[in-house]
C-alpha cells in the first residue's frame, strides 16, 4: 500500500511540476524539472562516414566544436540534462533557440517535433518497463537534427542507444552509408522499438492480474487496475503525439530528410500506429477488467450467501417443530406416545432431505 | 479454463511480439515473427492471357524469373513466409524494397497499402473461423501488384485463393480478359468475402451465448463475453485500416489500376464498409450482453433469496408462538385448557396461511 | 420467447448472409440473397408528359423497350427482385453495369448513391412498421435515374409508391410538369416519409415498454429493450448513409438533376437529418431504459426485503424473551409470580410496539 | 404520475408527428402540424427609418403589400401559423418558395438557415421555461430577411419580440439607424437571449432535484432525472444546429448582411457556443445524478440493513443460551444452582455488551 | 453541507447569469455581470522602451491619453471591471468596438480571441486555487493588443501580473527589448503558467480524496467527487478554447505579432495542450474514483454482512439441537443418560468448530 501511494505521488508530480516555480520567469529560461540527479553528465561523440570512424567518450565542449568542423556525420549524445550550464553551452555551440533549450531540460515536455530555421527539434519519451515495480518508467529523449549532425539528450544515464552505436561501430547495415537524417531516424526507431518491449511487459502483467481476479478477487486488484489505467493513460499521452510528430517531420520543408529516408519514416509511422493500437487495446481490456472484478466478487459473495442462507432455511422449520413439542400444554397427546420422539426426529429428517432435494432440483445447491 | 488462458496468451503474443528481439536491428532486416512452422514453403505460378494458360506447381526461383519474361499476367503465390531466404530471393528478383520484405514476414504488420516506385504493396488479414474453438484465426496475406505480375504471400498453407485459381483455369468470368490489376482486385475481394463467413460464424456463436445467458447465466459466460470482445477488437483492428487502404489504392497515381477496374474497387470499398458495420454491430451487442448477464444473474439470485426469505419469515412468528407456550410460568391458564394445544396449532396455521395470502397479494410469491 | 429467438435469428441472417456462398464467385454476378419468395415479378410502366399519360400494368420486356423510345418520362417499377433473369434483362436493356445488377439483387447492400456514366444508382431501405410483431421490416428499394427514365426495383410486392402513382394519374401537384429527376426525388422523398411512420410506431412501443417497466419490471422487458436496441441499430445503419448519399446526388456532375429540383433535394436532406435525430434520440432513450429497469427492479426488491427483515427483527427479541422463561432453572422467581405470564406478554407487546415506532420514525416502514 | 405520462406523450408526438399524414403528398404543400390553436392570427407591421416610424397592429394583407413599397425597413410579424391560407398569402406576396412555406408551418422543422435567390430563411426554436411544470416549452420562430424587409412567424401568440419593438419605438440604441439585416440579427439575438433564461430555470430545477436526492432519494427522482434528460436532449437538438446556421448566414453571398453587422453575428455565434456549453454541462450533471441517486439509495438501504442485522445477530447467541437451559436433561447441574438463573442473565448481558463494543470498534454501529 | 450547497449555487450562477436581465437590451451595452465589488478600480500605467521606463500607479484617464502618445510600449492595467463608466472611457479612448466593451465587462464570456481592424482582443480565464475551500476561483482577464500598447482588464484586484511588472522594472530577460506583442504574449504566458499551479492544487486534493476513499469511504466523498467533477468541467471550459484562440492569434493577418514572437506563441500553444492533457487526465481519474468509491463501499459492506451471517449461521443449528432436547416427550432416552447434557454440549462444540473450519477452508473467514 505504502509503495502504491508513493508511486501515485510520483506520477502526480510529473503531471504539473514542470512549470511550477517558473511562473513569471522569462520564457526560454532553461530550468531542470525532472527528478534531481547527481551523476556527472557525460558527452559521447561519434563521428563517422562510410570509411572513417572516430569515437570520443566523455568528451569536452571543445571536442564538440572541433569535431563538428570535419566532414561526415557527427552524433553527440548527452547523458543527463540536470547540468543546465553544460546543456546550455552545447546548445549555444550549435545555435539552438532558447525555447529549444528550455524544452530539452523540461522533462514534462509533451512529445513534439518543431522545425527551426537550421535544425529540426524532436522530443520523444523513452519507456522502460521495470519488472520489479511492474511499472513503466518514462524518460525524455530530445533529438536535434541539423546539417551533418545529430544531438541527442537523454534524461537519464541509460544506454538506450547502445545497439545503434554498435551498429555504427561494426559498419553493419546501411547506417554508415547514410547521412545524419538516417541516424536521426534510427534513433527514433530505436525509441519506438522500446515501446513494444514496455508494452509486452505491461501486457504480461495485465493478463496476470486478470487471471488472478478470475481466481480470487481482492481489493488490491481494484487498486492495481487503477494504477495500470493511469500507467496506460500516461503511455497514451507519450505515444499519441508521435503520430502527428512524424507527420510534421515528413512534411518538413527544410530538406533535412532525404527522399530515400522517407520510406523509413513511413515505416516508423506504421510502427507508431501499431503502438497506439496496442495501447488502446490494453485500455479497452483494463476497462473490461473492472467489470470482471465486480462480477467475480459478486459471484463469490453470492456463493457464500446462498449456501449460508440455505443452511439457515433448513434449520428454521426444524427449530419450529422442536419448539412446538417444547410447549407445556397439559393435553398434548403426541408427547405420551411411546415412539413420539423418534417419529418427530424422522419427520425432521424428512423435512430437511425434502428441502435439500428441492434446492437441488432448482439448481440452488 | 486451461484452454482459455492459453488462448489469451496466444492473443497476447500477437499484440507485441512482432518487433521484440528486433530492437536495435537495422530496419529492413526481414525477421519471421509469426508462429514457427515447419512445412516447406511452396511456390505456385500461374501465367495467363486471354487464350493461354501455364501452370507451375511447386516452382523454383528460376521458374519465377523465366516466366516473368513472357507476355501475359503472372501470378506467383508463396504458401508460407517462414523460409526467410526464399521469400528474400523472390522479393529481390522482383526488386522489392527491403522494408517491404520486412513487412511481408512480420505477421504483426497492420493492414496497409503503400505505393512504391514500381509496385503497389498491400497487406491484408485473412480471417478463418474455427468452429471447434469458436475463435477466429487471423493470417496475414501480402499482395504485390507490379507491371504484369501479382505476388501473393500467405502466412499459412491454407487454400484461400483456390476459387480464384479455378476461375482462371476454367476461363469463366472476365478474369482472363483482364490485366494484373483485376487479379489483384479479385484476390483482395476474395479476402473480404471470407470476412463475411468469419463474421457469420462469430455471429452465430454470439447469439448462442446470448441465449444461454438468458436461460442460465454462469461465470463461464462472463469469460466467454470477454474472449469474444477481444476477438471482435482484433477483427476490428484488421478491418478498419482496409477502408483507408482502398482509398490509397484508388488514389494511386502509378497507373497500376485501369479505369475499368475502378468500379470494382468502389464495390470492394462498399463491402469493407459493410464488414465494419457488422463488426461494430457485434461490438454493441457484446457490450449489451454484459448487462444481460448481470441482470440475468441478479434475477436468478433475487428469486432464490426471495423464496428463502419468505420461508424464514413465515416460520419466525410461529417459532415465537411455540416459544411463548414453552415458558415455565406457574400461572399460564391456556396450558391447562383441554383444547389449548390444538387451538394454538390452529392459530399457527392461520398465521401462516394469512402471510402466504399477503405475499401472494403483493406478488412476492 | 420462441418468437423472439426466431426473430433474432432472422435479424442475424440479414447481417452477413448477403455475400456468403458467393466467395470466389466472379464479382458482378447477380445473386438473390433476400428471403426466398415465389410470387411472380410484375413490371409496371408509367409514361407521362404534361398532357399525356400511358399506363401499362404487368408489362413485358418488350413494352419496356418500346415505351422508352417515346418522348416524356418513363417510370418502370419492378415488384420483386428474386427473378434474377428478368431483373438482368431489364438492366441490360437500360445498359446498367454488372455491379449495379449485383447490388440491386443483393438485399444486404448498404444504402448508397453511385454515379455511372449514363445513370445514377441509388439504394434505399424502405421501413415498414409491423404493429403485431412491434418490429420494423426493412425492404430494399433501388432506383436508377437515367436520361428520361426512372427504374425502381422493390424487394417485395408492397405498394409503397401507390401515392405517387395516383399523383401522376390525377395530374395534381407539379410532378407531371417536371422531368425524370423530379420523379426520382419524389420516390426518394416517399421512402423517407415512410421512415417517420416507422419511427412513430417504434416510438409508441418504446414509450409503452417504458411505462410498463415503471409499473412492474419483468425479465421480458430486459429482452424487449435489447430487441429494440438492435432494431434501432439496424434502422440507424439504414438511415445514416442517406445523409452522405444525398450529398453525392447534389454534387453529381452528370447534369441529371435540374437546378430547380435542388431545393427539393435540400428539403429531403433536411428530413433525413430529422430522421437521424429521432433515431439517435430513441437510442439515448433506450440506453436510459436499462437504468430504469435496474432501479425499478431494485426498488421493488428492496421493498420486499425491507418489510420481511423488519418482521423478522421484531420477532427475534420476543423469541429470546420467551426462551428465557422457558429455561428450567429451579430458582426463577418470576415464574412463580401470579401475574408473571401476563406481565411478560405485556413486556413483549411493549417491545414490538416500540420497535414499530422506531422504524416508523426512521421512515423504514 | 398521470401528468408525467401525459407529458411524455406530448414530447413523443413532437418527435415524429410533423410529417405523418403527409406521406405521398406533393412536397411543398403547407400543412400545419403543431398543436391545434384557435386564436385569430394577427399581423403586426412596423415600418421605420432613422426619423420615421409607422405602426400597424392587426394589419391586413393589403397593408403588407402597401407598406412594403415605401422606403425604410418593414418588419411584418405574424402571430400564429395555424391559419394556413393567411400564411400562404403573406408568403406569396413576398415571393417565398413553396418549400419555405411548408417549413414555416411545420413546427417539427429543425433549426436551419437556407439561402434563396432573393431572401434568407432562418428557422429558430424559442424556449420558454414554465416554472409550474418545470418544463421548457419550445416554439418555432421563422424569420425571412429580404431586401428591406423582415418577416417573422411565431408559432404562438407570445410577445417574445416586445422588447425589440419597444427599442424601435423609443429610437434607442442603434437599431433605427440600421438596415433590415440588423433587425434580423436583433430578432435572432433576442431568441438566443431567451435560451439563457430557460437554461437558468432548468438549471435551478436540476440543482433542486440534486439536493433532494442527496437528502432523501425516491423513485420519483429517477423519473424526474429521465424527464430532465429528455428535456435537455430536446434543447440540445434545438441549439446545436444554430452553430452551423450562423456559419451559413455569415458566409452568405447574397449580400443581405452588411459588413458592419458581421461583428454582431460573431457575437451571436459566441453566445450560441456558450448556450451549447451550458447545455452540455447540464447533460454531464444529469448523467452524474443517476449515480448520485443509486449511491444515495444504496447508502440508505445499507444503513437499514446494517442496523437490523446487528439487532438480529446480538439476539441469536442469547436465544441459543436460553435454549440450552431450556433442555430437559435430568442431570444439568447449573439448573439447581441457586444463583444459576441470575448468573446466566449476567452472561447474556456480557455477551450482548461485548458484541456491541466489538461492532462499535469495527465502526459498524 | 451548507457550504457545499452555497458553493454549488455560486457555480450555478456563473453558468447563465451573464446575459440574463439583458434580454431585449441593445447589443453592445456594457453590463457588469460578475460578483458585485466595491473597491475602487485602479489604473496602472507602465511605459517602457529598451532604455527608458515610466511608471504611473493609480493613474487617471488623462494619463492614459498622454502616455499613449510617446514612443515605446504602453501597458495599461485596469484592476477591476465593475466601474462601467471608467472601463467605457478607457475603451473609447483606444477606439474599441462596443461589443469588445460588452465582452470585457461580461465575466461569463467564453475565452476567445477576436481580431478587429486596429487591435486584437483576447479573453482569458485566470485560475486561482484556494487551498481552504479546495476550490478553483476563476477570474476573467481581457487583453487588448494594439499598435504600441497593451490594455489588460482584470476582474479582480489580484496581483497576477506582478512578476511581469518586476521583470520590466528590472530590465531582465528580453522583455524590454521587444515590442508590445511580446508583452501581450508574456501576459498570456503568465496566465497559462498559473493554470499549472491551480491544477497542482486540485491534483493534490484529488489524490487525497482518493486515498481517503480507499481507507474509509463515506457519503461525503461522493459529493466531493461530484464537486471536483464540476470544477474540472469548468476548468475544461476555460482551457479548451485557448487552443483555438492561439491558432487565431498565430494566423492573424493584422501584423500585430512579429515573426520573432511566433516561436514563443508556439511554445504557449504547447503549454496549453499540456494543460488540456492534465485536465483530461484528472477527468479520467475522477471518473474512475466513483468506481473506487462504490467498490470500496461494497467491500466494507460485504465484510460486515459476511461476518454477521457467519455468526448467525453457526448458532442456528446449535439452537435447533437445544430445541430438540427442550421437547417434552415422555420417552426421550437421552434425557436420562447421566452425561447426556455434557455429551450434547460436546456435540454442539464439535458442530461449531467444524463449521468454523469449513468457513476457514473456503476462505470466507
Amino acid at each position: 500500500m505504502e509503495k502504491k501511494i508513493l508511486n501515485r505521488r510520483r506520477n502526480r508530480k510529473s503531471l504539473t511540476s514542470g512549470t511550477i516555480g517558473k511562473v513569471g520567469m522569462s520564457p526560454g529560461t532553461p530550468v531542470f524539472v525532472g527528478e534531481q540527479k547527481s551523476h556527472k553528465v557525460q558527452i559521447d561523440i561519434l563521428k563517422y562516414s562510410q570509411d572513417a570512424l572516430t569515437e570520443e567518450r566523455d568528451a569536452t565542449l571543445e571536442d564538440c566544436i572541433r569535431m563538428r568542423e570535419d566532414a561526415g556525420v557527427t552524433w553527440i549524445n548527452v547523458n543527463g540534462i540536470h547540468d543546465l550550464e553544460l546543456v546550455s553551452s552545447v546548445c549555444d555551440c550549435f545555435g539552438l533557440h532558447l525555447l529549444t533549450q528550455e524544452d530539452i531540460t523540461n522533462t514534462t515536455q509533451r512529445p513534439k517535433a518543431e522545425e527551426f530555421d537550421t535544425y529540426l527539434f524532436v522530443v520523444l519519451k523513452m519507456m522502460i518497463y521495470d519488472d520489479t515495480s511492474k511499472d513503466v518508467d518514462i524518460k525524455q529523449v530530445s533529438l536535434i537534427l541539423g546539417n551533418g549532425f545529430v544531438l541527442s539528450f537523454l534524461e537519464d544515464q541509460v544506454d538506450v542507444f547502445g545497439a545503434i552505436r554498435r551498429r555504427i561501430q561494426s559498419a553493419k547495415g546501411r547506417i554508415r552509408k547514410r547521412k545524419a537524417d538516417y541516424l536521426a531516424y534510427a534513433l527514433m526507431d530505436s525509441v519506438v522499438d522500446h515501446y513494444f518491449i514496455a508494452l509486452e511487459g505491461i501486457g504480461e502483467h495485465v493478463e496476470d492480474v486478470d487471471d488472478e481476479i478470475v481466481a480470487a478477487p481482492a481489493p488490491e486488484h481494484m487498486h492495481e487496475i487503477h494504477r495500470l489505467k493511469r500507467t496506460i493513460l500516461t503511455m497514451r499521452k507519450s505515444v499519441w503525439p508521435l503520430r502527428e510528430e512524424i507527420g510534421v517531420i515528413e512534411k518538413s520543408e527544410a530538406g533535412l530528410f532525404e527522399e530515400t529516408t522517407k520510406p523509413f519514416l513511413r515505416d516508423l509511422y506504421d510502427h507508431t500506429i501499431q503502438v497506439i493500437d496496442i495501447v488502446e487495446t490494453y485500455r479497452d481490456i483494463l476497462g473490461g477488467m473492472h467489470d470482471t472484478y465486480l462480477s467475480s466478487l459478486s459471484n463469490r459473495m453470492n456463493e457464500v450467501m446462498k449456501l449460508l442462507t440455505i443452511i439457515a432455511t433448513i434449520f428454521i422449520p426444524l427449530t419450529f417443530v422442536a419448539g412446538v413439542y417444547g410447549m407445556n400444554f397439559e393435553n398434548m397427546p403426541e408427547l405420551s406416545w411411546h415412539w413420539g420422539y423418534f417419529a418427530i426426529l424422522g419427520v425432521m429428517a424428512t423435512i430437511s432431505v425434502g428441502m435439500l432435494l428441492f434446492f437441488k432440483k432448482r439448481k440452488w445447491l
